[in-house]
């Protein structure tokens, strides 16, 4: 059975509506409970929470801390998919690349436009085509989101489109 | 076949995720786009949007809007269902219940803590109890939400346990 | 809080797709499970299993047991949901009619065209519908479905049309 | 923008419940609107219905019609992925295994053990999946389901287990 790790740091993908504060917030985890409504009969998820933020509000130390995490998991080399806000994935990708040498496995970025649970959110798509593409991809860092496969330093997001397209 | 009004005001039942903003705004309809999901093949529905507002920004002549809309509806007296935010639900329902003499159909407000599409979402249900009451209940002007049913002057909302309590 | 009675007995509401046969049977209970969907925070719900069957194969020993476990949770009067298969729900409805009397609560039957949990279901409306109905129906026997309450002398099934029509 | 093919063939991923016979049949398409649950910005879907069966009904002529219909797309070199039920999946890929020579692109099988739309559904998930590998893989014969790829002659369905596993 195939190994993965999922380090989730928060992002669109795992906010929740408060009906308290009217408003859209990363307090509770949410990978997990979405990801039993796919079935993995032959993989085996481990699942980590490193921090629960908004990406715009991640710091140099949350993103070393990202590197420090992945690096752990390379010790028995496994694929990692890192479950991240959009606005500064493709900046945590690139200093991934740059801090990891000798890859042996696919490290993969991905998270959502639209909170897990919300009509119309991309963010089950995405961990789904995220997990898939542990089975394929080669070595290397990468955005998996929207039916894409972006090598990290050919990605770039597009706030108005809302997705990433190529650079 | 019974005829039923809806008058869309607003509130979080209607609020949609914005993916450029990253938060829940009054942008769209939504009440008709959800009632497609139930089936009322013996009832008329008739929906008429006045305005789209979190209800905390609603106005004195915006209730007024509201209260000219329900009289015109009563002209041919059928069942008013009103949707509306929450926060001041029972203040436009008291001053429908002041504005309205001899009222011969029931008049319900509702809404929803969560709006409409996201997880946990009790828009629908709210919706559903709303149309199922106005084939029930007797005159008069309501709160009808989470299995309740309030006359206006009995209803509170209770902000911490995000539901309408008695009064 | 109000109390209320469930009682299940199988019928299409309840029906599950077997992944090794193929079909659709009878084998689980849902109803407990999709109430959850549902917020009844004023409502003490008690559920109790009687049978699991598609209701054209429900015996007179069958529609007598149920006819015992209404009017068991009469002694302490509250209302009766039953859910129940389409086909003989009106002639389970009217032995119970014949059989309970001096009512002081409603005993509502109600059902789906479509499982619970199945695109386009009913289910869950039905349910919502008539347990809302609890809240408002003075005494007697009632089918309540698709915004709909016939008293059960007035309801008949439709086949072709899916649904109850004023008998 | 790259382009896919999707040719449907039926199987339990399209099955309907119809309300009137109360059984669940491949009487309607409902692949393309699934479909537009899935964010796909980079991706030009050309879907066609071939046939529409229980693949256990499914005969040497329909699987010749198969051959052809994909023979006919990879004039023009697209991936292709073929909707089909799982129960002589691997019989169709093997035929178009030997039917196929020089394949440049991927062809991709998939299906769902319950059908789309209802709950618990992987319907959706391989769809997903098949199409975020037609990214991905080489030139070849798969089956694409549960997080797995199987070259077609290493797959084999596990009826128990409602999978499929590796031969």
């Amino acid at each position: 059975m195939q190994r993965v790790y999922i380090l989730c740091t928060g992002g669109t993908i795992e906010k929740v509506y408060s009906e308290q504060t009217g408003s859209v917030q990363n307090l509770d985890s949410k990978i997990d409970r979405y990801l039993r409504a796919v079935r993995l009969p032959d993989l085996d998820v481990r699942t980590f929470r490193l921090m629960n933020k908004d990406s715009l509000e991640m710091t140099d130390e949350d993103r070393r801390q990202v590197l420090d995490a992945v690096r752990e998991r390379l010790r028995e080399p496994a694929p990692v998919v890192i479950t991240h806000g959009t606005d500064t994935m493709v900046e945590t990708g690139l200093m991934l690349k740059n801090g990891l040498a000798d890859l042996s496995v696919p490290i993969i970025l991905t998270g959502a436009m639209t909170p897990l649970g919300f009509e119309g959110s991309d963010g089950l798509q995405n961990l789904t085509e995220s997990l898939l593409a542990t089975r394929i991809l080669g070595p290397g860092v990468y955005v998996v989101m929207h039916n894409q496969v972006f090598p990290i330093d050919r990605a770039r997001k597009d706030r108005e489109k809302a997705r990433f397209v190529w650079k």
